[in-house]
């Protein structure tokens, strides 16, 4: 029934491939992929090892196991991911408290790690304990005072410096790669194009020693995003040990898919989140069979992440990470010293960051601190209420109470460490190192939200006569919990910066475990998308590939536009002919001089110039290696041979040189669509299948080419020219 | 830069459909909707309001109103699923309740709204209050002793058989389509199939309704499959209001989809869950603006359920459900007789169920004391342990105990119950009236982990030395939670019988709040998937959908056989050729008789029979009716016309009648693939771009067509010569 052999366009190019060819069904670097012909070479892959599997118990057997690899590549996934994920935050931990103090019983002890050991473990004394020394103990033996602060401020500001020195230094000189957040290009690798080097081993090193570095140094940045880029690098070696995914770039990318959500997943905690995350925002092409394998990686990696973290049971610990920030500016004169611009900002965040308590400690802290509400034992100042002496009530159900001073001077000091959060965060995106962006908008989201929470609940305190309390709040009871407006607070505002929805309530919920808060999540989610799709219909990873002038076609725009193929196509009227290939009257000379002349990804074969009936497509890669390798080891093949596609040669006159068939590398189901097609249905096809180019005809006769890049470039120029249809999508 | 007016194909259809015509741009009943042709006529709708809305401020504004008419639905959709749901919940406990007695004080009152105004409260009394008063008690003043249980029985009986009489009478009478879940039929609507009244008003009503009758009978069945049913009927109800979705059946599909969200949203009250179901159970073409939207719309209908319920803030009442069940047979002696049928099981159900404890109750009930854990206070057979009486312990820290006798009655009876249930669910599944699925599911994955559970607990208690208990579980502590055992077996189930995999965790933790469970939810998940697929692919959905021959094409089937698409167009060899329409050279006449005698949906156009190269596709609808038009109203259009699709009209000889132009009608960009593409390739674009028809070509000459059908046709054909290559995705 099948016609195998000869007359199958992609199961030739298998069989060409099956010849000692070098680097053929590869791409070049930032090339696009054809993700069509990716599937197509996967099928011929598991169709061979289908008909094999019949022939021995052995061959079965190793079918079975490509089966199965999958799988297989997910788990290790999941246990690297998990793996490194819990080293970085028990590093990060020790490191950071490092800036302050050091263990005196066990040098590489964190401070909580240091006096959780200590006998002294009575609640007040927790964070004072003789074996944590701090700097200015060890070294005048003093722990108060003026001289104490300044020694401590200094070597604070000094071990940021030689953090975030050895950071970039690392980045700059081994992996410039490394840097920035790694979300963008993610997506844009995911779409269909190749950077090499970005998800390499060298960079999964060098990401994962900087990550621990900048973080620990206190910079305005998260370690969520870059733990997405470490465990799709993760994804890429392990997809290196399997041929089924090594070989097609189509399947690596199902594997990088499953990878970014196992990243989410251990860097919140968030198994379910980090795949919705992935759908929601990362991927190009998520099939549910990726989505089931998503899953199963996210698992391994959150149960392998809580086996190593040794605070793996409190929520806190889930929510043990660092920033990433919202603005990426092009070009900047400090941008041209990426270590000076670097260090500067360091000294800046390190000066301005250590007098005030609210941004001294980690952001994590800082977060985990706005979103708890105030139990009868909670110490920290943004508790600090003036208590009823009457009050008879148990521990857990405390009324609402007027604002002691320790409130008020800490809505100053958040309200400061709002705005200087606000700012470093924006200079600090961008820099050369690994930075993420989730934790530094969450905290502003956060510090807002718990200052409104706080305004709120006094209003309610004080007038709790108000009509707009008077319903629901009556005097003694609780009726506002500043916590969960600053929980609202963080998910508005890292809803505003990545725009999404689902994902975000998801990991928010995973996060704090407050699933009861699910409506206001929700509520926040939806208004904050809405209000910032007013402002432009980009989240930060749109805007930072836009920028980069990566070629992504986002999923997300629609395309509303009348114009039709014709009016995109190439050549446009007046510009020459369209290069193309005639299926038996070239010589091998003329293909190369029409390589060598143009730059073309691959060319059209019609029947003749006159006819133009188009019968196929040849990609150029192919025919410079099919010629180069004919020259060399076909008898008879020089540059006026005839090279011709047809099933037969054609008929020469008598001694003409030795033709060169061609045929196995013509792909004879190139994708067409008539000059009449709406660009819409272009776009639709182009995104849905994953194309490369298009060929346009008129009643069969080729009239042009339309690349990935044309349909961006018009995409580009009909959003400029039409503005304002943005906000009917 | 475009060129608007004549040259633009689907443009051309529009000018068309405003011409006054009725039904053209709808479909046929049982026929497949054209995705891409949808899509085009939303956009050009899109771009005429858009230009429009710069003539004046009142159209600028009808076009805001315009785009937010989708948010609109939502809300309304949210609002009606969330009100239903809730009415549902009050009537079923209400009529459940009935079946055993009546409130004295308020006939309309269940027994637990009844019991809760009384001034009796204290916890052992709670169920019997002198307002509430038994059947027997009513009737003979009689509560305790054989002759009471008897009439108790026999009232229970014939209330069930009552309410199941009038459900499927009801169905049987005036909406046929409100039988079964209806998940199947949605998810084929949703792929683009249309059946005319599933979604209807009518069918809207009775379901409501004859849901309440079934769920309150007994029968083992659950309400949430009905519930997506009822909600995608208030979905299409509402996008009827609005013209941008009644007269686009690929925008209607969005909302549906939306709907079906807000189904399971209302049904579990988890709007999360919902959207992951509708993502990954239910819908064809989901785009992330559906994601969006079925999140705002999932969030309304929960929180509309929540304000309506007034037990709105416990778990247990999120779990006020049923059931469902897991094989359709299509042919039964029985089955013939739909009333009987539902008599006879409906019958046999009161009777069996009633005198065992674990049957007798609402399936709800049952699951929610099996995923309890035993408390202090809890007074359920379940959980009645042999006490140690020196336990000094606080109340929630209770250590594993040695069973009671309670206990193994408790098991003895749910071992009963279990094979009842699956035993008679086989059977309610598929009898004309609404059944649902999820709960009884759950409820068989419940008692098997239960039972599973406190096996393993007692082993536990008795054999702590043994090798497997001995690191984890010291003697006098909590070591194992039966009751976690009965969630995780539900999961399992569940999933093994829908292959859900990331919504079900998601629900399950909706549900149950379990946040900290997500590892053995999501290992359960897994495993059930990997196990029920190894018995094959296919979950209780899909089978249904094949079972009743629907063309459904699935995107989780993968087609991975070498055929190419001239293996599958038709003619074949040997077959008369394809029925075709030439460019300038047929008469009125000769079309008409090619449409009688044919029915194909549509024919191709070319410019004449002998070049058969292709120019367009003309619809056999409008083709129709398009002539029927010319002969009523344009003068001079005579049976020997000549018909003509170009752009002016052909030469003819002189006294010929006047031609008829039918270009308008033409659709200039037919969707074409070569003979020599993949028909995986052939099958991804159907899949992707929703198409009905494509056309093969080579060299631009036309060969044939392959319709959805043929499509299909195709792979049920290559799955059955070749059963084993289903193992390897």
């Amino acid at each position: 029934m099948v016609n195998a052999g000869d007359m199958n366009g992609s199961g030739n190019l298998m069989d060409f491939l099956d010849e000692p060819f070098p680097d053929v069904g590869t791409y070049e670097d930032f090339h696009t992929i054809d993700w069509l012909r990716e599937k197509s070479r996967d099928t011929d892959r598991h169709r061979k090892i289908t008909s094999k599997s019949k022939e021995s118990i052995w061959e079965f057997i190793k079918s079975l196991l490509d089966a199965w690899s999958g799988w297989v590549v997910m788990l290790l996934i999941g246990l690297l991911a998990g793996t490194l994920a819990g080293v970085i935050d028990l590093a990060v931990d020790w490191m950071t408290d490092l800036k302050e103090g050091v263990c005196l019983s066990a040098f590489w002890y964190s401070h909580e790690q240091c006096c959780w050991t200590s006998n002294e473990t009575t609640f007040d004394d927790r964070d004072k304990c003789p074996q944590w020394q701090k700097w200015s103990e060890l070294l005048v033996s003093q722990s108060e005072g003026a001289s104490a602060y300044i020694l401590n401020y200094f070597l604070y500001i000094m071990w940021a410096l030689c953090f975030a020195f050895l950071a970039v230094s690392l980045v700059r000189v081994f992996a410039p790669y490394a840097c920035g957040s790694g979300i963008p290009e993610i997506k844009t690798i995911l779409s269909g194009f190749i950077i090499r080097g970005y998800l390499g081993k060298w960079t999964l090193l060098i990401k994962t020693v900087t990550l621990v570095l900048v973080v620990s140094s206190g910079l305005s940045l998260g370690k969520e995003g870059p733990l997405v880029h470490v465990a799709c690098c993760c994804g890429n070696f392990f997809s290196s040990l399997f041929s089924k995914y090594s070989k097609n770039e189509g399947k690596r990318r199902e594997v990088l898919s499953a990878a970014a959500a196992a990243g989410v997943s251990v860097a919140f905690g968030a198994p379910i989140g980090g795949v919705l995350f992935s759908l929601e925002e990362v991927s190009y092409y998520f099939p549910l069979k990726t989505l089931w394998r998503s899953f199963f990686a996210a698992l391994v990696a959150a149960f392998t992440l809580r086996s190593i973290n040794p605070f793996g049971n409190s929520r806190l610990v889930l929510f043990y990470v660092e920033y990433h920030t919202p603005w990426r500016r092009k070009t900047t004169r400090l941008g041209k010293y990426p270590v000076l611009e670097v260090i500067v900002i360091t000294a800046i965040t390190a000066i301005i960051a250590y007098p005030n308590p609210y941004t001294r400690r980690s952001t994590s802290e800082l977060i985990s601190e706005l979103f708890n509400d105030c139990g009868a034992l909670e110490s920290s100042q943004l508790c600090d209420y003036i208590n009823d002496p009457n009050m008879t009530r148990p521990v857990d159900d405390i009324p609402d109470r007027p604002a002691g001073p320790g409130v008020y001077s800490a809505m100053w000091q958040l309200a400061l460490a709002l705005v200087f959060k606000i700012v470093i965060t924006i200079f600090t995106f961008g820099m050369k190192i690994p930075s993420g962006l989730f934790i530094p908008s969450m905290a502003v989201g956060a510090m807002a939200g718990r200052m409104v929470g706080i305004g709120v609940e006094q209003l309610a305190y004080h007038h709790h006569d108000w009509i707009i309390f008077r319903n629901w709040c009556r005097p003694g009871a609780d009726c506002v919990t500043p916590g969960l407006y600053a929980m609202v607070g963080a998910a508005a505002c890292l809803g505003g910066v990545t725009r999404m929805t689902v994902s975000l309530v998801v990991i928010m919920f995973e996060l704090t475990g407050g699933l009861e808060y699910i409506v206001p999540l929700m509520a926040a989610a939806v208004t904050s998308k809405w209000v910032a799709d007013a402002f432009g219909k980009e989240g930060i990873y749109e805007a930072h590939i836009h920028l980069n002038g990566y070629p992504f076609l986002d999923v997300k725009d629609e395309f509303t536009h009348r114009t039709l193929a014709t009016d995109v196509m190439r050549p446009r009227r007046g510009e020459a002919p369209l290069s193309v290939l005639t299926q038996d009257s070239m010589t091998v000379e003329d293909v190369e001089t029409l390589i060598k002349e143009t730059d073309y990804n691959g060319f059209p074969v019609v029947v003749s110039k006159d006819s133009e009936r188009l019968i196929g497509f040849a990609q150029r890669r192919e025919l410079i290696l099919a010629i180069k390798n004919a020259r060399q080891r076909q008898d008879g093949v020089v540059s006026n041979s005839i090279v011709y596609f047809t099933e037969d040669p054609p008929e020469l006159p008598p001694n003409s040189p030795h033709p060169l068939k061609l045929r196995r590398i013509l792909n004879l189901s190139p994708f067409t669509v008539t000059d009449h097609t709406p660009m819409e249905t272009v776009v639709d096809i182009f995104r849905k299948l994953g194309l490369r180019q298009c060929l346009v005809t008129r009643s069969g006769r080729l009239l042009g080419i339309i690349t990935k890049k044309d349909v961006l470039r018009h995409m580009a120029q009909m959003a400029n020219q039409d503005p304002e249809s943005i906000m009917f999508n």
